[in-house]
């Protein structure tokens, strides 16, 4: 018998840990300094991986040898290389060595945080992060922060604090049977479904949306949404709060923010800022333009797990108005009633989730590894590489640009002359992107913009170099030369 | 400049990374071989994390030396530790060894498995695994399962589900002004408060709770439920739910779930079991009668992260109606869209939140290395210490326990002759439970159980042996005497 095995009772030996760590760390190193030995995106046909396992858990244990060879053989050809220099889907993310390794610890120490006594240092230490991030991006010290899993929890939350502070007694009368007005929540074209899904589960509605239209860079009409809520006024509908974003998630777009605040400043509207992924950008002075008005929101998402270099999961939410969250979820069961010897922040009174991780720990990590201005640099990088890409675009024959770039994604498609059918630029750009996908060497995904599929170069990922750009744009090229050959 | 410090582009050196995650597996494997050397319960008071910390980030990056410094110096004396084989409190948990190990895997792989070519092994393997543990709880086949980050997350699904399946269009529509009848949600008055939270979220509000009385040993009275329901039809009110438990936190009292599952048939009522806590000891087959009915139900969580060794946040939602539950939240934005081959599972299509972390690797690690044999030793393990203490309580002269121990959670209290004034026994029982816990050998936490302040010692932890369980109980006597003498 391995001295791998588990013992009798107990956990795993320290030292079977300790040997069996430092493999790990060894393992991921390597893979750090090479993930393109992998492909970016996975091989694996559905099914593979469940037809690979066994169909019951086994009755006696296995080394953790064994766990890790199939976790070799096994569960690594089926992932998708998020840590890939030329991962450019979605929105690219890095999780960074200071993030992981400080992950390592979150992980070792177990802490469930639900209350201040539960993790002293994990409560205060999420005080301290998002303080110091607060500041980074020029928001008021009005902003409370805390941290929950996603942004989908964290608009969430910002959409439960805008209904508590609308519709009185909602917490102990909720919304059905009681006469209330109808009520509405006003997004752009472009923002995130997330919302959609968020008014869902509120018992809002889908109905309850309002989508207004975009100007021509995507952005939220201004103009539209004022006569929206004036009709709804005029209908008796009730706003309950508009969401702009900074950097939507098909192009990046920017909707006006300082306009958008100045209307819910005058109809007293919650207004929340999805800027879940380009709100680091305000970190940098040039770029600050783009978020003016952002101060006057009553809550703003920013995801550290995107662009922050920090491993998933971490979304902030800043909140003006804590005292509402606060009072829209806080409930004390008595075995959770504590008392101390001066007021404390206990993290469960500030959401649905009781239990919450050690997430802090990572974000100070990668604050204090990286530094503000090692930070703005990164950003700054993966903003020239965008804008490269963008200029390359501009530059070729037969290619088209389909969105400004204020940040580092790139909306494009390949229009060669004489193609102008949408239905078959769709399906030839697809096959681009397909093409591209399946070398391994680069993976890129789509959306759709004013109907017409457009490919999406999204840059976020610390080991993104020229080369691995400059590689897929040479992918492309040659996919989309391919293509007319045949 | 220390060769530590961050590179002027990229993330860190890999070299750099190796030599960190050594010296932090190091520091773990020592910290699992003494958490004694801790005390349990951080004795840090309010704000000293805070005034140890800067106010503001660095301009320049720091080496990750100084973070690591940093951490065992100011973040750990901050730190109640959860891997103290002496933490008694709430409910005690164990984030294992190959749980840890697998979860820095997860770490380093940054995978969001929010669509299933995103990484198909995350998707696949979350198949796996909760195939698995679904078999080993004796739950049919017809349940299929979903990790959520906690169970709050999880009875938020359930009820959200339950909505979905009774009031005809609710997503589109919402709940507000539509002439819906009041519907009603039927706990227990020691359901868990993540429940009463998910209403409040759900647009249900309060009022739409019923908390149903119960019996002597704390679980649910099934004729008063079925009263209940009944009133509630009389008055036009709708049913939308029960939530049956298995394991209250409070006591870890079983409600009678198949008499609860027979009212739920008939009245077509969505059962939602909450075994968060205890559902692992289905495993186990002298355990099994417990769980009877909970195979009937539409939705069973069950946390891994409490009781089966994984690391937190790992929580489980079984749904028999898997296709309500996607109807309810299935929203795909065109940026998401995806054709694969063969038909995939896309988790961001069960739930609120978009992303999703890859967590089954440390529950398919924590089963196989212990395996299922080894899992219900441990269980059985953690039951018969609790029984132990229970057994010096039962004995001792002045104590007093105060609800049967079906798993591993025993209520008590000390009760000396001549003392039977409710808030007199209250304040000395919390102040025993303050003089153990400020010892830093031990930790337990508090309910109310009939008005009456009640101790609770809580076994879950992997470390835990009898002698820190007789240590605990030493502690508790000596403190009592103390306070006798004085």
């Amino acid at each position: 018998v391995s001295d791998d095995l588990a013992p009798p009772r107990g956990d795993m030996d320290p030292e079977v840990f300790r040997r069996e760590g430092h493999r790990i760390v060894d393992w991921l190193a390597d893979y750090f300094a090479a993930p393109e030995r992998f492909p970016v995106l996975s091989r694996a046909e559905p099914g593979d991986l469940v037809r690979a396992l066994p169909a019951h858990a086994p009755e006696s244990g296995e080394s953790f040898d064994a766990i890790f060879e199939d976790f070799k053989d096994k569960i690594v050809p089926g992932i998708t290389h998020w840590n890939h220099p030329a991962f450019f889907a979605y929105f690219s993310i890095t999780g960074s060595g200071p993030g992981v390794l400080a992950e390592m610890l979150s992980a070792g120490l177990n802490v469930q945080a639900m209350l201040w006594r539960t993790s002293p240092a994990a409560t205060e230490l999420e005080q301290v992060a998002l303080g110091w991030l607060r500041q980074l991006m020029r928001l008021p010290d009005a902003f409370e922060g805390v941290i929950y899993d996603t942004a989908s929890i964290s608009v969430l939350h910002a959409l439960a604090a805008a209904r508590e502070a609308a519709i009185p007694d909602v917490r102990t009368r909720g919304l059905a049977s009681r006469g209330l007005p109808r009520v509405r929540v006003y997004l752009s074209a472009h923002t995130h479904s997330s919302a959609d899904k968020s008014a869902i589960l509120l018992g809002l509605g889908q109905e309850a949306i309002t989508h207004i239209a975009c100007d021509g860079h995507h952005a939220m009409r201004v103009e539209l949404l004022r006569q929206a809520i004036a009709a709804d006024r005029r209908d008796g509908v009730m706003p309950l709060a508009v969401i702009a974003t900074v950097g939507t998630t098909s192009s990046t777009a920017i909707d006006p923010v300082a306009a958008i605040a100045d209307v819910c400043e005058v109809e007293r509207v919650w207004l929340h800022v999805d800027a879940a992924y380009a709100g680091v950008m305000a970190m940098v002075p040039e770029w600050q333009h783009h978020f003016r008005g952002m101060e006057r929101a009553d809550t703003v998402v920013v995801n550290p797990h995107k662009w922050l270099f920090t491993p998933f999961d971490c979304s902030v939410l800043y909140c003006r108005r804590m005292d509402v969250l606060r009072q829209a979820f806080s409930l004390v069961a008595e075995y959770l009633r504590t008392s101390e010897a001066a007021p404390v922040n206990n993290l469960m009174d500030t959401g649905i989730q009781l239990g919450r991780k050690f997430r802090a720990l990572k974000l100070w990590a990668v604050l204090r590894y990286f530094g503000a201005d090692g930070i703005r640099a990164r950003l700054q990088e993966h903003v020239a590489l965008a804008r490269a890409f963008a200029s390359w675009v501009d530059a070729a024959d037969g290619w088209e640009r389909l969105a400004p770039v204020p940040f580092s994604v790139v909306c494009f498609r390949h229009h060669p002359d004489g193609l102008d059918d949408e239905a078959a630029l769709e399906r030839h750009n697809a096959a681009i992107m397909d093409a591209v996908n399946r070398s391994g060497e680069a993976f890129l995904s789509h959306t759709k913009l004013d109907g017409k599929l457009v490919l999406r170069l999204a840059i976020g990922n610390l080991r993104t170099e020229e080369r691995h750009v400059r590689r897929a744009w040479d992918l492309l090229t040659n996919a989309a030369a391919a293509r007319q050959i045949v």
